[in-house]
């Protein structure tokens, strides 16, 4: 069993309700990863309807959450032929920690026109490199990280200017991708902003992400952008590509710069 | 009084509990906009709490609505320092419509460090045009469009390819922006999918739109573009800027594309 799995383990307790346990090993600091919860909770929700495959997810997230027992309360909002709706709180204590929104569908059975503008970048040609972890991250053990030298330039003291993180990201284990462990990439990559502000904590405010297809096994190639970091607020958007070159998942999260000196 | 206030006027009947009407004019043929009920539930939820501002809001969109009396019923998740967060219930009859959640905040008194590298167009130098709408849609009546002669092929049967659309946007009866009306313009634009594919029902799975700025009175800028349009699903995502270039809103939605002739 991989780590993945092993940690976000859910149990059905009563009608709409799932116990588990935030595990410590996808903690940056003393805080769990959103995206590692996210997994967590949209594991629960798929268990609760009959749709395999989450389209799109969304989390606010609350309150800090900690290691340790919660609760996942799902609520399916709509059964539909071609897709599902469903909603469910994650509870720590008497608190919630998020809250998180998702339509489920079909992948592989999908059918329409398609018509895709946005390329993979090709960073095999490039010199990837492994980076350091300048908060040495809990999180980062469970990723292999190969980005280009540009997008790494933060974790050695020459952020490039760019708030631009490209490159190649699977787990360390082996565990390969599928529609819900893609609720945890967009989250996994260092925050692009690092490379054009000092590395400092950005919790995210609100996260979506939208799975666009099934991945082939082996790494993703991923873009992560800041466009726009405006007082203190900025918005990321991910893209992910499986080894085939397929688009497979677009994110995007709101998220808030707390500068250390406040 | 504007349109979008007459249109999003909500009374407060009980604790959490608004009463309101979904209008006619903000229809697609028969359907309401799902950008107009956003606007309309993001009333109550501004009333709700003690935050201004909408800085995120997502909506699932659960069934068709209908023009007539409606209920929305709001949860207040947290009301923290800096940040509010609530959710919201679109009700006709005894279904829901829509579920909306949103973090609201304080844009005025918003500080910390700025950089942004995503400029608006400058359709004012391009031949800007007032399309024609081949769907005859209603909503089309509440703004005022100038887009791009590129953009408006769709409109005279010379689609340009390209799954963009960009010009100016603004209320037709002369009512300015602000962050609650941001919640209306981004689906408020022709689809940028028609420009590569002939006209067709676009209907919204989920829809997030961030609230960057305060915009400041005048036309708006916008840009919205598809970049994968994948077995029927397609993401379409938008720029906002106000007439000072600043930006002032980034929204995204899953929408599925329904061919005619299935």
């Amino acid at each position: 069993m991989f780590v993945f799995d092993e940690d976000t383990a859910v149990e059905r307790v009563s009608e709409g309700v799932w116990e588990t346990a935030v595990g410590d090993r996808w903690r940056l600091g003393d805080t769990p990863n959103g995206g590692y919860l996210m997994g967590l909770v949209g594991r629960a929700i798929v268990e609760a309807v009959p749709h395999p495959d989450p389209l799109a997810a969304t989390a606010y997230f609350v309150r800090r959450s900690v290691m340790g027992p919660a609760r996942v309360e799902v609520e399916v909002i709509k059964q539909g032929r071609r897709h599902s709706i469903a909603q469910a709180r994650l509870l720590q204590g008497d608190g919630e920690v998020l809250r998180m929104t998702a339509t489920l569908g079909d992948l592989a059975s999908a059918g329409g026109p398609s018509a895709v503008t946005v390329r993979a970048p090709e960073p095999e040609g490039a010199d990837l490199v492994t980076p350091g972890d300048p908060g040495e991250r809990e999180i980062s053990r469970r990723f292999d990280y190969r980005l280009t030298g540009e997008s790494a330039g933060f974790a050695v003291g020459a952020p490039s200017g760019r708030a631009v993180i490209e490159g190649l990201v699977r787990f360390s284990d082996g565990r390969e991708p599928d529609p819900l462990s893609l609720l945890v990439f967009p989250d996994a990559l260092p925050p692009a902003v690092w490379n054009i502000r000092p590395p400092a904590w950005v919790p995210t405010l609100e996260m979506t992400v939208h799975i666009r297809g099934i991945p082939a096994p082996g790494w993703l190639s991923a873009r992560m952008e800041t466009r726009a970091l405006q007082n203190g607020y900025l918005e990321e958007d991910g893209l992910f590509w499986d080894s085939t070159g397929a688009l497979v998942a677009m994110s995007r999260q709101l998220a808030l710069m707390v500068d250390e000196g406040r």
